[in-house]
């Protein structure tokens, strides 16, 4: 897994390396510097990992599709620089988000620089966008395969985009629910982490029809990462998950924790959580009351219970899939590793 | 012309109804017809007209062109929203821009409304994004031919943003000229009106090579299209071009007029058009003063004499192009239509 990564890593740099000869402008130079080292910087490349392993089910193994795996990281930088101007988010994988970075490095001192300053994020996205076709296309796979897996990104993007639109309503509605969470973690998460990967991939083999099985095995996956995710932003270790430990509440996250523990507590606690989420600079104290609450109401139990039955779900999925055995294995393997991994 | 463009609208319109068919969140319906508002609300339909060309140019005439067509207004679409967020438009052809719609229709009262409604006009942007390549590869065209003008789209895109980012420079450099000028119309102008339909059109038809000649006259017409606009927005007739006379210069828009008559006039009048850039609201007495300048300094003159070279260039790169000749007469008659059009 790690070797992949580090050559899923080269495609990544010798792309950028060949966009920085391109560009010829010193804004233009400065922005798409800014936009490798933030899609360089951390990054586990599980996405691209699942491209290359949905084709792999299908067909045997090719070098073409390191290059083509990589438009899934840029679409996820485009994505990701995006969802920080809309969070104010100021730090990405321990460094500034990207208009924070352009603040810093481009702006300084000028004035009207914090809008200026998401201005060149939004175009930033927006270019990381056109690189994830641009690189499918330059992938030398077939047309057919090619055309379909770009297809298959853009459909990705588009439910992605309904997940954001999901979780902007969840912050100005009072009535969410834990079938409205599901669809966004369906929508948000598991489709451009885990399902829409895969399908990419699939269809990069010459494989359109029949992947429904593996279509529900990325949802349920993906829906599973991301409560794992909850649960560790809640009592994960700091040091290895490299964020701060009140970054999910101080953000007002409505996890999947949360709407449980306030539907199973007293009305006391209910909305000591609520006040909790609002309060978007919770107390050391406080927070260890939060904790408390979701574990003794019982919610942490069901996050895990929810987690491991759809895991095993997913796995009878999987087992359904005629593919090739040992990269079903590795899925296999790779669905536990998603629910116990510390960062 | 007027055919084609009510085809290309009944198009877009039976598009947007099957995203409505399938959406099936509040939010998400609201906002795909907020998309197909924004979308179905005037545009000329300039440029898929030029795909549909670019494509007769080399084959005959075909109906799914008009599908493909499309693909460019949505795209259009995504580049105007997220334009108006980083311009802080509040009105877009005659109605309010994207976000402003948004905070109208959707977030009335809410707090934090502003930041919100910018947010959904940034998801709506990548939405309509999506759906430009979701609807090329819906066209039902060759897959070689599709996948050519998916990158084509994927290059419009790109080369839109490293436009926007000079234009962004331009915003915050006093040192901005005449040649960063043109190549600021070739990249954020041109480009996507003008010449990467016509590419796209030409690869739709399944030529790929020995387009150079096409590509010049096509960005020639472009540079000369934002020069006619730069005209029209200082000396048309507001009840015809459907916006404000001042609108230009009160956003400071540094147009070839205004660069050539800073050169060309004495230190008074030139920081005289500088504050008027400047001021965000120039008096009814100073714009006419600011006219007067333009004219007088021969900058006017000069902006006309050198749309008429342009135009008188690209005619010569058409003539050496090998394809239909009534299609390459139309495109002769169009390129003297878009220095002639009073809106």
């Amino acid at each position: 897994m790690n070797d992949v990564k580090l050559r899923i890593d080269d495609e990544l740099s010798s792309f950028f390396s060949s966009k920085l000869d391109e560009a010829n402008d010193p804004l233009s130079v400065e922005i798409v510097e800014m936009i490798r080292d933030f899609t360089m910087n951390g990054g586990k490349r599980v996405r691209p990992l699942l491209i290359i392993m949905g084709h792999d089910l299908f067909s045997k193994n090719d070098d073409r599709m390191l290059k083509a795996s990589i438009a899934i990281e840029l679409t996820q930088t485009y994505l990701l620089i995006h969802d920080d101007i809309m969070d104010q988010s100021d730090v990405r994988r321990g460094k500034p988000s990207f208009h924070v970075e352009a603040e810093n490095r481009i702006l300084k001192g000028i004035p009207g620089s914090k809008r200026i300053s998401e201005n060149l994020a939004i175009v930033a996205g927006d270019l990381a966008e056109s690189y994830s076709h641009e690189i499918l296309f330059d992938s030398g796979l077939g047309n057919m395969e090619v055309l379909n897996a770009s297809d298959e990104l853009a459909k990705i993007v588009e439910t992605t985009g309904y997940g954001q639109l999901l979780d902007i309503y969840s912050s100005i509605s009072e009535d969410f629910a834990q079938k409205d969470l599901m669809r966004l973690h369906l929508w948000k998460t598991a489709k451009y982490t885990i399902e829409g990967p895969l399908m990419m991939g699939a269809k990069l083999s010459g494989k359109y029809d029949g992947l429904e099985s593996l279509s529900y095995f990325g949802y349920l996956l993906g829906v599973a990462f991301q409560l794992h995710d909850d649960v560790l932003g809640l009592f994960g270790d700091e040091k290895v998950t490299g964020k701060s430990i009140k970054n999910d509440v101080n953000e007002g996250k409505k996890t999947l924790l949360m709407l449980k523990a306030i539907e199973n507590s007293t009305p006391e606690d209910a909305s000591f959580i609520r006040k909790c989420l609002a309060s978007g600079d919770v107390s050391d104290e406080d927070f260890e009351k939060l904790r408390n609450i979701v574990r003794d109401s019982g919610s942490y139990d069901y996050s895990i219970e929810i987690m491991k039955k759809m895991i095993e779900k997913s796995k009878e999925y999987l087992k359904t899939v005629e593919g090739n055995e040992e990269i079903k294995e590795f899925l296999m393997w790779f669905s536990d590793y998603i629910i116990s991994r510390k960062h």
